[in-house]
């Protein structure tokens, strides 16, 4: 089966400069794939041009006039710019034209337009972001949700976590552990919400539904203690966010002096496995079309790997597992004391 | 005038081996301090006498029979350990024979008891746990509050404000710039109490009272964006374990071959002004007496800066400061529409 990829060209801080390369870097190794380049048709062909790739045999453009700034806020992006290359790369999904969409263009407008044109998936509340980090086990930690939902109830936490490990199980083959981010880990730890979502996890744990690990605290992202890591979009947004920054002030901190350099230089090889470049690719989870946002930041090799991901997530028929797996492990009308037993099945 | 620091001997992860030689190492920078060394008498001691230092005239131990240990629960380090360690070192702040204590223990019983101890400051709801980062511009960033309250209301976040105000402006003898954590700068960014606490502080920053930036995403926290950042309790303890986690890990990765090391060696002069261990030491905000604490898994020379911190806090008059501004700058009674405003001036 040939895998086909949307990609918004115009999104992120960079734009085509960045997208274009990443995309033709991703081709190099997947040379099987099909993409479709979105975005302002003259830009992207020569952005192609300058690679000595614009007759590439697994690319199509797909002219759209429109594009995302990433300061425009959700209206303008959902409502004025209905030809934006964001919304038609999502469009393709949502048409059987692509498997997969890529945007690094501005999270709230992605999820947003993503809500709009694919619209959420039965028995999905809210859908939510989940970002991979990486961990001292040498293993990916899937952490969900990263922003999309700032004010959480329990039953959306515990939709996240379902969402979570469906993804992990389909992309690492594997069945995870999940935690509940939390400032401890005994059970009296956390405020309200969090003890009625580790409530509702652990009857999910002890049905044999989900592998629920406890709580688990902001340290153990890195340990690897679990596989999955459970939060609300705020905690989630704010934990990524300080975790880059400092990764960042590291990094700059290194290239201060001529000695630091050529310390960071001998420890590259080492230091490799931390670079959050080859963690990009983001799931949006619980909308009927699978689309990975990349960080708006991403340079060519961020943005390549946010595609890798992507195309691993059409491969592995992560929207399928997603869709049967969660009706089947969302709480059913026929369990009346489940929340939400009176919902309609879709 | 002579400072006199209580220092719970006993807390923290490894005891009196990292408490007595961070409190020499201390006395060695700061020799006209006087220090009270609390905890079992014989352990104390051996201790002492291993670094040749049992007749310090510097140094006095003023035996506690008994220890909280770091998993004990709340309660019971509370009711049933009346003869801590901890708790004897607090009550010498309460008794005035102490300026302020040092304590690496059990981050819950250490404000459980304080509060209990020394009970909270007229005008302040909820103490809270003020930390320090470092940040690129070389300055410190504090942040508050890091896990004592996982359930904040809006004016509960704006006492936050107040008090991490009060604390820098009399540690580092200048006016801070306040800021809010949030998922976005934008006014609409964040949560129902996020907001709501904006609003609060903006009308503060209108009034000339406050010096309130706006609101700050993670990453600011290493940027250096604003000088006190605010948070509630579950959000600053996910963030600061999170990013103590990637620490560890980097720390870990640098540690792994010969050549990673050799580079680790090289850049560790630019490297140091990452190291958490010298941020080492928070302060417990709004109570009748000034505490700290100590990282539990803080070795001596991470110790000594918590020391050292509190010796600062209690030089520079923090604890007056902060009686004094805090009723200055809260709501008061004679401001008809602010919050509490029927509330008894203590």
């Amino acid at each position: 089966m040939t895998i086909t990829i949307s990609i918004d060209c115009m999104g992120g801080d960079h734009g085509p400069s960045v997208t274009i390369p990443g995309a033709l870097a991703f081709l190099k190794q997947q040379p099987q794939a099909q993409l479709i380049l979105v975005g302002l048709e003259d830009q992207v062909r020569a952005e192609l041009k300058k690679h000595h790739a614009d007759k590439h045999p697994n690319l199509r453009i797909k002219h759209a006039t429109e594009v995302v700034a990433m300061d425009d806020p959700i209206e303008v992006a959902l409502r004025r710019k209905k030809d934006s290359s964001m919304r038609v790369a999502i469009e393709l999904v949502k048409e059987g034209q692509a498997d997969v969409c890529v945007s690094a263009g501005n999270t709230g407008a992605l999820m947003a337009i993503s809500r709009y044109v694919l619209k959420t998936l039965a028995d999905v509340d809210r859908p939510a972001i989940c970002s991979i980090m990486p961990n001292q086990k040498g293993s990916p930690t899937y952490m969900l949700d990263l922003g999309a939902n700032v004010d959480c109830e329990p039953h959306h936490l515990h939709q996240f976590a379902i969402m979570g490990a469906v993804l992990f199980q389909a992309m690492e083959q594997r069945r995870p552990s999940i935690g509940l981010l939390n400032v401890g880990t005994e059970e009296i730890k956390g405020n309200e919400v969090v003890k009625a979502t580790a409530a509702l996890l652990r009857a999910d744990h002890e049905r044999g539904v989900l592998n629920f690990h406890g709580n688990v605290e902001g340290n153990d992202i890195f340990k690897g203690t679990v596989d999955v890591i459970v939060c609300d979009g705020f905690v989630g947004n704010v934990t990524l966010k300080a975790v880059e920054g400092l990764s960042r002030f590291v990094k700059a901190t290194l290239m201060e002096t001529t000695m630091s350099k050529l310390g960071a230089l001998l420890a590259r090889k080492s230091l490799k496995k931390l670079n959050p470049e080859s963690y990009n690719g983001a799931g949006l989870l619980g909308l009927k079309g699978l689309v990975f946002k990349s960080h708006g930041g991403a340079n060519a090799f961020a943005f390549d790997w946010a595609i890798r991901r992507a195309y691993n997530a059409a491969q592995y028929n992560v929207q399928e597992q997603l869709s049967a797996m969660i009706s089947e492990l969302m709480p059913q009308a026929s369990d009346p004391q489940a929340p939400g037993a009176t919902t309609q099945q879709g």
